[in-house]
């Protein structure tokens, strides 16, 4: 075995492995299943589409390649197993999903499902069999794009998919049941493909980080602490309209200043604790003119931390002073609460397996939390939740074409994998 | 005479008048005007349209009844004069305008044509003539709202029309030229209507103030020192995109959040003159949303002053934060200028003259620049000009229909006007 990285524990099995074998295996899926798309150019891949559809059969079709026995389910999730010796062996969750936003990258959601699928590849090329279940799946919808719906894959797998979410409609008018009717399947069937917790081993979920840190610190991985919690605002500020040359500065009740302080504000407080981010996404004077005072204006506020007790500290202030901005300049300033969900903490243990077996690869491990939600959300109080950062190119973006991963660390991140599934403890 | 604001030089030629009965007359003549409107609700009379030709007609009948001749000219200026005894005389014009913005009040520009026009109906039912012509113009379009051509009107009897001018195009496509053509003048005869600086006395015109200094320091009139000079800029903020979850706080180039820098340092910067404003009227994340740090973010900024010195320098100090703002947040800050109007000063003779008649009025001459621009500022070097500001009701307001006056200050205004007639130097 050539790579830097060693596994000890599958490292015997490995003398016909180059450098990054797997990793490169990883980019080439990845590059594979890009091709079916919804748009000529680019990666645009929404739920139940074409697209959607062919990404899933062959994804199936690599499990079953690889020793799984693989379904696609009732709503669209491809679940395939390498099962256990023991039929009644509980099973660890490979997870991420396929679906994708739009104009995306290749490897949101996907290198997860790809780096469980490579895993499994390797153990059944070496002819390994685990103690426990391994269920790779690729869930059919995270993104939320054509249904304005999330997590509508792994929360039917995790028991707490709400029926009523059957209900929504795409912009042309079609509803996820018809959708669902459509490809096939039948959302009656929803319910059942609900697993028992006490059938689950936990649930393990590889994912690109989406951000800078690892970047920056010159390390391919690293261990997610919680899966940050969010709450989110829709703020209007309300002052006085005026002719930009006629009122006198110390007269004004302009809207857009009092929306820049709470902008700044936002950014000051939210930079007061490490995992704490704050966000203003949307911000804009409606129907501004050069000539004209801004009357109103209208801003987002999304405020997250690994912990909701360090992000609800941080809400509480942001209120506040955008109470004190008001009074202090005469405006109104009208808050409302859009969107709240609490922060899904990892596993301690599903943790410190992953420092472990990044130790033993001799990597440092570095620990952070996830601001962006994951499948491993919908999985939180069901079973143990634990992922892997795989770190980003090009500053850390994601969500477009620019987002990118190198062969080497996907590499790592299969390997490091490997490593946990062979020392998993099978009572998990 | 029963006003408590006494205007000694008329004043033994009013005993039949009421209070505030050339104020009423002005409030009635606006409203009557106000009926002519491109919508049915509301006030809109913007260049050449019907409304605008048939408010043209009135003002040109009631000029003609107050004892002036008057005529509509080439541009569809409403051009009357009550002439001195000798044809040779110089001339005072009294002039506005009569267009409106879009859903107006009945106050901006046409209280400055019936305050001369009542003012000489007012000599002329005394059977007063003065030792030079009054002219009073309604000059045909100040707004721009049509053709985004400011000043067609003023310019061309300033003698400054820019011929280019004349290929503007509306919405509909009908240019400048075409309207004029419709409504039966000729844009050839446009560089006739030119007067010679030798021919005038001044030019003076009344104008609400368009915003709140008069109202709040409880006064009906101020006379303006200055039309300020106005520099606007258009600018974008390039940072860096990112997930709202995944960028931690020290890692992010925040477009907005470099914008809010701006908007805040613009209003204090601008707080430190007394005739100085600036306004971010503009404010936008084109494409915002709310789980995505603004990448891009754009703005307008419009900056005046009673004196360019003073303007230039404000200007200068918002560059240069700009460049440090962009500098210490790794940003790019793009500045365009897209507009500079140098200051037009207020004659020192005509404010001497005006404060002399407020004083006669009892009221203590309080002296302001206008934030506005006004037809006055056309006249910038061709004329002595003075502009009287006329309280405005609620809060200030223009561009609206809440804008309003009281018939008392209406009142007051042409009685300070009339003083300042019957008084003004022959020799202008």
């Amino acid at each position: 075995m050539a790579s830097k990285v060693s596994s000890p524990a599958v490292a015997g099995s490995q003398n016909n492995l180059r450098q990054n074998d797997l990793g490169e295996r990883i980019i080439a899926l990845a590059a594979r299943l890009a091709q079916w798309s919804e748009t000529p150019d680019g990666l645009t891949c929404t739920y139940l589409t074409p697209a959607h559809r062919a990404v899933a059969g062959e994804l199936r079709d690599l499990m079953r390649a690889a020793g799984m026995s693989a379904e696609i389910d009732g709503v669209g999730n491809v679940v395939g197993r390498y099962a256990a010796a023991d039929p009644a062996a509980k099973a660890l969750i490979l997870g991420s999903h396929y679906d994708t936003v739009l104009n995306a990258g290749n490897y949101d959601g996907r290198l997860g499902i790809l780096a469980g699928l490579v895993a499994v590849e390797e153990l059944n090329r070496t002819g390994r069999r685990l103690p426990f279940h391994v269920d790779v799946i690729g869930f059919a919808e995270e993104e939320g794009v054509r249904f304005s719906a999330h997590y509508i894959g792994s929360s039917a797998i995790a028991g707490r998919f709400d029926m009523r979410m059957l209900q929504r409609r795409d912009a042309a008018g079609q509803s996820v049941a018809d959708a669902i009717h459509k490809a096939g399947f039948d959302p009656e069937t929803i319910p059942s493909l609900a697993r028992r917790p006490q059938d689950l081993a936990g649930y393990l979920e590889v994912h690109i980080e989406q951000g800078p840190v690892l970047l920056q610190e010159g390390l391919p991985l690293g261990i997610v602490t919680s899966i940050a919690g969010t709450v989110r605002y829709s703020v209007t500020v309300a002052g006085q309209a005026g002719h930009a040359g006629t009122v006198p500065m110390g007269l004004r009740r302009d809207a857009a200043a009092a929306a820049a302080e709470v902008v700044l504000y936002v950014e000051r407080r939210c930079a007061a604790a490490p995992t704490l981010v704050g966000t203003v996404g949307r911000l804009s004077v409606p129907g501004g003119a050069i000539n004209v005072i801004p009357g109103r204006c209208e801003l987002s506020l999304d405020i997250r931390a690994a912990d909701d007790a360090t992000r609800d500290a941080a809400a509480a202030d942001v209120l506040a002073e955008i109470d004190a901005i008001a009074r202090r300049r005469k405006v109104t300033i009208d808050v409302k609460e859009i969107q709240r969900g609490a922060a899904a903490p990892c596993s301690p243990a599903l943790q410190a397996q992953l420092a472990a077996a990044l130790q033993r690869a001799g990597i440092e491990p570095r620990y952070l939390p996830s601001g962006a939600g994951h499948d491993a959300v919908t999985f939180s109080g069901v079973t143990d939740i634990g992922m892997l950062f795989v770190r980003c190119g090009n500053g850390g973006i994601s969500h477009s074409p620019l987002e990118t991963i190198t062969a080497a660390d996907a590499d790592i991140a299969v390997r490091v994998l490997l490593d946990l599934l062979v020392n998993f403890p099978a009572s998990g």
